[in-house]
């Protein structure tokens, strides 16, 4: 699929069909993610793959963004630590947040393009999800992406027109012939 | 371009044509950026785009992150009072940085399908960029892109193996048959 046909295409989806995620689609998510730049290469992403029912129904109850029942999610975790030990704070607070998010997109696009659908959920219980993963000291979860084959794709939502976002050389001042 | 090319082929770019980047290539990748998804659909963001050689010149000066002579550079901003309004603080301290750097990753794979080099810089003085460009309070710059045809492009970065940073169910447990 040709990628701004993604990135136009992509939509948040809340309803999912029952049908499982193959894991052979699921690895090329995750291909996607970690190919996404990374400050420093320090390549802070963990990635934490979700099938087990039970597992995704406990998750579901901590997580009010969580919604439909996508058969599959991924949390996305960043290495505090490591980050820290090559990129200090900036690296720690800052840049694990930007390239988590950039790894995120990217499987948000592959999965589009694999005919799947996705949705980012960052409202859950962070220390319910830590201890249901066992998720060790100085490894965060970011951001939780659920995953399965469509049942119903919503419209675009509104979007701000680029004429009220973008300027040129300074804050303010208009960019030509942009539309909006 | 089809989207896991662009995915896996895109490469931070270091140095650069003094070619101009033609405005119709910049619309394409804030139209690229928009798209990106937004938790809440705040849409936090703002972009500032500088093509102003001397003033691009001074943002080199102080970005000891920018490298090479890009002859455009994107600033993506966001606007932390809207994000606050609608999002809490959630929405101004955390959802801001995700859905900017969504937005920029979108605009990095944008670009390499239009033949053009990026490079995402955050090592800069803040303060001395938003008095440069005029940002007021309440708008905080969040990531430099920089823009411009490549005059070399390096080799991928080496990649921690997905092995390492894919798990199945719970931290520590083997996602089976992934490569490295």
């Amino acid at each position: 699929m040709d990628v701004f046909e993604a990135i136009k295409g992509r939509r948040s989806v809340r309803k999912y069909k029952k049908e499982p995620v193959d894991r052979e689609l699921v690895k090329k998510l995750l291909d996607a993610a970690h190919w996404a730049p990374s400050g420093g290469n320090i390549q802070p992403w963990l990635f934490i793959v979700i099938e087990d029912p039970k597992l995704l129904d406990v998750i579901r109850k901590v997580s009010p963004g969580y919604f439909g029942e996508a058969p599959l999610a991924i949390l996305v975790c960043s290495n505090k630590e490591k980050a820290y030990k090559v990129g200090g704070t900036l690296g720690r607070d800052y840049l694990t947040i930007c390239d988590c998010a950039m790894a995120v997109q990217n499987m948000l696009l592959a999965a589009y393009a694999l005919g799947l659908g996705t949705c980012v959920v960052k409202s859950f219980s962070h220390t319910a999800v830590k201890e249901l993963l066992a998720i060790p000291d100085g490894i965060e979860p970011e951001l939780l992406v659920i995953v399965g084959h469509p049942d119903q794709v919503p419209k675009p939502p509104p979007k701000v027109p680029l004429s009220e976002i973008v300027y040129l050389n300074k804050y303010g001042e208009k960019f030509p012939n942009l539309e909006g």
